[in-house]
């Protein structure tokens, strides 16, 4: 089988289970137990911190463990927000996890202005300024669509809000460019940016656990009260084998650690080989070339992409259609942003690549697609 | 090693461990996917959460899977109440999680109103009639106490706070009841009971899943949104694994599964050996006689507990001194409820079984504590 779906989930890297399976065996003790077993296990916990913390290139008490990116995104967005006075500022590219708590916020009466996006998937930055003001009090843009994987320049971006409005918080949402861009030349380090969230099940490790990044000198509220754990911000037993897997996840060799790896690694070259195949075949790229290599949305409106993902699927060779986090609603928001019409929806697939995918796998799914898009297209197979 | 504070977390039992291990070499498919794989990773978590319904006698789509049962008190206390004019009424023997949403509530506003305890640990059922009125809209106690183990009768409170005001909703934390307890024959099937916290690592499966009951009937906002998970109510990838885990541990033959099970079980046995050993020796109950036999709490006012805890610790026993999801304060909560001084306080530990204990261990366990106690208490050895 072939995996080519991987921004949905990654199957998680062989090294992080073996090293969940370890841990849990001899770990199982609740952190906040005061005995030596329940001190160990603390300390491991605060080991994968650091090893989180430190590929942002941030401390490590400014690292916060959730269930969930999707609830690291809540917290930023619904208690970032403090002034229910002010408005805040989202972009029309965000995963559904913030596009919904901008609905949220604003069936609570709260100012919710979108921002527009370019062609290339990107954010537009001049509609951006145009819609930061005084009374702006925070801002989420995504630091890579998980749609179309076009980056977003977030450093750039923070210091343009920061300039407008030096108390407006900045988030962003850094799932789908955490490991694979490199995170540490972006905006966290400078502090433009406030809030960043992560996710573990999209860089090989277990689902069940992302982080919050808060800038230490931003005042915000616990996300889940109760027993005090991750400094009173977020109580709850913590979720220690997993949160073990995605430090373990993280640290893995496989990802980028330096911008030049970035340009070379394999995962670009298998985006480059599919991209530059199909789209002589009469396919549409989605987005900017400048994305992170890991995510590649094409379209073609002559065929439909369901039918296509389901012939594949027959053949053992598992694509998306857009975020499997959401409805096909979803799908069409973003592409929608775009300006993309209903037939070049209809016709969009998502392949999305994980450091174990190859260059073999890229040509035999390059080749299968051109194979079934002539049926679909009602031509023979040569 | 012995293992006698399994309330703060049990190890997964092996049988769970194998199901997870298993289940994660197939199917870390994303279950929002539209492929096969995808498809039957969700129906996977649909027999799940069947499982766990049929175990509390209520319909599948009242159980919503959360990421801890601390986030399901969340839920249930933060967005169960809504009308911002009306009070709260809660028990003081609440766990952490509960009672911080109880002051979160009161500092934003809100009209809270603590119910007393008895001196066995259990609610003062006048006091509980006298705090609800027609403003009442929602009110919290928990099912069995997590420090003494104390049960309360939430059939007989849901029926009470019906008839005081049957608008009012009733949330109950079932953390140290659920599997203990015959949970069938308590309020949820017949509607006394609205909110219903339960976790997985308390019964023997993998931390970082709990689930909350609601009753259809009743009208609640998400906790998280996002992709629109949960049927649109708790929003986040699934974390797969490990609610297949949960539903495999609550399956698990080792829990009661009637009336008559749960006054005969090994837990009850155990937790009877060592009461009556302690209590001839010196020490005091903490609650009541009727409690789930799985949680055992005492105090022996002429001891410092923490000094035993540690004594026992290099002996390879495991004890707990309160709720190790908690602070020191909140165990002086619980107890300073039940009336204790500061030396009955910090002289009390909590024993707590798993159904994989044995009365083999609770008979060193007692001989050990004797002789800890005498060296504490500055005598000789014998």
């Amino acid at each position: 089988m072939i995996y080519f779906d991987n921004a949905s989930t990654h199957k998680p890297f062989d090294c992080v289970v073996k090293e969940i399976n370890l841990f849990n065996e001899k770990h199982f003790f609740n952190p906040s137990a005061l005995y030596k077993e329940g001190i160990d296990t603390s300390k491991i916990i605060e080991r994968s911190r650091k090893i989180i913390a430190d590929k942002l290139g941030v401390q490590s008490d400014e690292i916060y463990f959730t269930s969930s990116a999707t609830e690291a995104n809540n917290w930023a967005l619904l208690n970032g927000f403090k002034n229910k006075k002010g408005n805040v500022v989202i972009s029309q590219g965000e995963h559904a996890s913030v596009f919904e708590c901008g609905n949220l916020l604003k069936s609570k009466g709260v100012e919710v202005r979108w921002v527009k996006l370019k062609n290339d998937g990107t954010i537009d930055l001049e509609d951006l300024d145009k819609k930061i003001d005084n009374d702006t009090t925070l801002v989420s843009v995504i630091h890579a669509s998980n749609e179309t994987g076009a980056v977003n320049d977030i450093k750039l971006i923070g210091n343009l809000i920061k300039s407008k409005n030096v108390k407006t918080r900045f988030h962003s949402d850094g799932v789908a460019a955490f490991c694979k861009i490199d995170c540490i030349n972006s905006a966290l380090r400078d502090r433009g940016c406030d809030f960043y969230t992560i996710s573990s099940h999209k860089v090989g490790g277990p689902k069940g656990v992302g982080a919050l990044y808060i800038n230490k000198k931003i005042n915000i509220g616990p996300f889940i009260v109760g027993g005090g754990q991750e400094r009173g911000m977020r109580s709850g037993t913590e979720n220690t084998g997993a949160i073990i897997g995605f430090s373990k996840a993280v640290a893995c060799s496989c990802w980028v650690h330096s911008e030049s790896e970035q340009q070379n690694n394999l995962a670009r070259q298998i985006h480059d080989y599919i991209k530059n195949t199909l789209t002589q075949n009469g396919w549409i790229l989605n987005g900017s070339i400048n994305n992170t290599g890991y995510i590649l949305s094409l379209s073609n409106p002559n065929i439909k992409a369901e039918i296509l993902m389901r012939l594949l699927a027959e053949d053992g060779i598992l694509i998306g259609l857009g975020s499997a986090c959401a409805n096909k609603l979803s799908q069409n928001r973003i592409l929608n942003a775009l300006g993309a019409t209903k037939a070049h929806i209809e016709g969009s697939i998502r392949l999305s690549f994980s450091p174990l995918n190859t260059m073999h796998e890229a040509k035999i799914v390059a080749q299968k697609i051109m194979e079934k898009q002539k049926i679909l297209q009602g031509k023979s197979i040569k």
